[in-house]
C-alpha cells in the first residue's frame, strides 16, 4: 500500500499552471521571505539539500516545487518524497513568476522544523565527548552556511547559535552549507552570557578563537566536551569573552592576519576531527 | 614638491555632479563590466583593498571615487594616493547612477596591472622553497577570493591558474579576498597540461587535492618547490591529472564528505605553513 502510494505520487505530481494557485504560497517572492514571515518554514533548493532534507528526520518537508523540464531526471529523488508530501510540478515562467526570481535550478522544497529544543535540552542531549562550534554575532549568511558544512565534514556534534547570528535555515545558508543545515542538530538561544553559563552547566571547556589567543590550534585536543566560539569577522569575540576562556588562535602571516571566519572553522574542526580518529 | 602634491589632492578632491561625466566611464556600471570590457583594468572597493592597491607595486591606480560623506574618515587612505592619481567625489545619487547599483561602501579605484607575466617568467622568479596553488577549473568568483585570502595568510608564494578559471581582478574576487587579489602574485595561463609541463620544467613537486588522494595532508611537508592543484567543487580535477601526481587528500566524514575548495585550501596551506615555520 505505501508502495502503490509512493509510486503514485512520483507518477502523478500535480501540474500547476497559474502562478497565483494558493498551493504555492509559501514559494512567493522566495527571497523577501528570507527576511520576514518565515513562520518556521524554510526554502531547501537543489537535490543535494533536498536529499539531505529527505533523510534527516528533524526536519519534515511540506511540499515540494520542481520544475518540468527537470523531472525526467529526477526519479531517485521523488522516490524518497514521503507519501503525504504533494509535489508539484511547473513550467519555467510560472515558478519564475512565483519564485520572484530566475530559479536556476529548478528543485525546491518547504521544510519545517519538528521541534525547537531549548538550550539545556540541547547541550545535555551531546555525548560526554564532543565538539561543539559556537557562533558568536556571526550574521552573513553565507559564512554560516560554510561552518555548517565544515561541522558536517568533520563531526562536529552540534552548533550553537546566539541569537544576534543568523538563522541557519536561511534559503542562502542552507545552499551554501550544501545541505548540512538540515543535518548537524543546531539550537540558537540567547546572548553569550547565557550561552557560557549553559556550557558551564554541561561542563564543557570553552576555547575563544582569536587572533591574539594564547594557544596555538595545532595543539588543540578534544578530551571531553569542548565549545569553540567563534566570533564575526569585524569585531570578533567581546574582550570580556577571550579574557575569561582558554583563547586559541591560528599562527598565520604577520603581514597579511585575516583569515575568514569559516576558513579558521575548517582548520580548527579538522584539527578536532584528526586527533578524535587518532585517540 | 612631492608632498606639497599629494597634500594637494587630498586638499582638493574633483567634485563632479553630472553622472554622465566622461571622467567616471570606467565606474559606469560596474556589475555588466565584471563581465566583459574591462580592458586590463579591475575595480577595488573598500578601504582595506584601496590600501593593499596603493601598496603594492604589482598595480597601478588609474583613479578613486569616493562618497562624499565618507571624505572626512579617509585622510589616511587618501594620503597614500599617489599624486598623479585623480580623486574624484560624488554625492550618492551621482555614484548609484555612475555605477548602476547601490554602492554602500562608497570607497572604489580603477587599478590596472602594470604587467602580464608569461608561465616561465612568474615560476622562475618563485623562490627554491616555494608553495603554489595551482587552480583547475576554478570559476566561483567567491571561491577563489577566498583562496587568494588563504594563500596570503599563510604565505603561499604565488597563485596559479588555468585559463578556464576565472580571474581573480573580477570586483567580487577582489572584495572576497579582502586585497589579497592585489598582493599574491599569479599567473593565468594556458590549460592544465601546458601548466603540468611549465611546473614540471621549473622543477615543482604537483600534488592533487582528491577525496580520493592517497596521501592524507597532515603527513604534507615542503622541502622544496611544491604545486598543490586544486579541482572545481562540482567536477574536482580529472582522473589523469589525479593518476599522473602525488595525490592528497584531507580525511573527513564518510556520511557527509563534502569540503569547500576554499576550506581545503585553508587547511593544506595551514599544514604547509605550520611545517615551514618548524623547519
Amino acid at each position: 500500500m505505501h508502495q502503490r502510494e509512493a509510486l503514485s505520487a512520483v507518477s502523478h505530481p500535480i501540474r500547476i499552471d497559474d502562478p497565483a494557485d494558493e498551493r504555492l504560497a509559501a514559494y512567493r517572492d522566495i527571497r523577501e521571505r528570507d527576511l520576514v514571515g518565515r513562520e518556521g518554514r524554510f526554502v531547501a533548493e537543489g537535490k543535494v539539500v533536498l536529499n539531505v532534507l529527505f533523510g534527516h528526520s528533524a526536519f519534515q518537508a511540506e511540499s515540494v516545487l520542481i520544475l518540468e523540464s527537470r523531472l525526467d531526471g529526477l526519479s531517485d529523488l521523488l522516490g524518497r518524497v514521503p507519501d503525504h508530501v504533494p509535489v508539484y510540478v511547473a513550467g519555467k515562467p510560472v515558478l519564475d513568476a512565483v519564485a520572484g526570481y530566475h530559479v536556476h535550478r529548478g528543485v525546491l522544497a518547504i521544510g519545517r522544523r519538528r521541534t525547537q529544543p531549548d538550550l539545556d535540552g540541547f547541550l545535555s542531549a551531546l555525548p560526554a565527548r564532543a565538539v561543539l562550534p559556537v557562533l558568536i554575532g556571526i550574521s552573513n549568511h553565507d559564512n554560516v552556511g560554510a561552518i555548517f558544512r565544515n561541522a558536517a565534514a568533520f563531526e562536529a556534534n552540534g552548533i550553537l547559535l546566539d541569537e544576534t547570528s543568523c538563522d541557519p535555515l536561511y534559503r542562502k545558508s542552507i545552499r551554501v552549507s550544501v545541505g548540512a543545515a538540515l543535518k548537524v542538530p543546531f539550537a540558537r538561544s540567547g546572548n553569550v552570557e547565557g550561552i557560557l553559563a549553559a556550557l558551564d552547566r554541561h561542563r564543557f571547556e570553552c576555547l575563544a578563537l582569536s587572533p591574539r589567543g594564547r594557544t596555538d590550534a595545532t595543539a588543540l585536543d578534544c578530551p571531553g566536551r569542548t565549545a569553540i566560539l567563534l566570533g564575526s569577522e569585524g569585531h570578533g569575540l567581546p574582550d570580556h569573552v577571550i579574557e575569561r576562556l582558554r583563547s586559541v588562535r591560528i599562527d598565520m602571516s604577520a603581514g597579511f592576519d585575516s583569515l575568514n571566519v569559516a576558513a579558521a572553522s575548517a582548520i580548527v574542526l579538522h584539527q578536532l576531527w584528526t586527533h578524535r580518529q587518532r585517540a
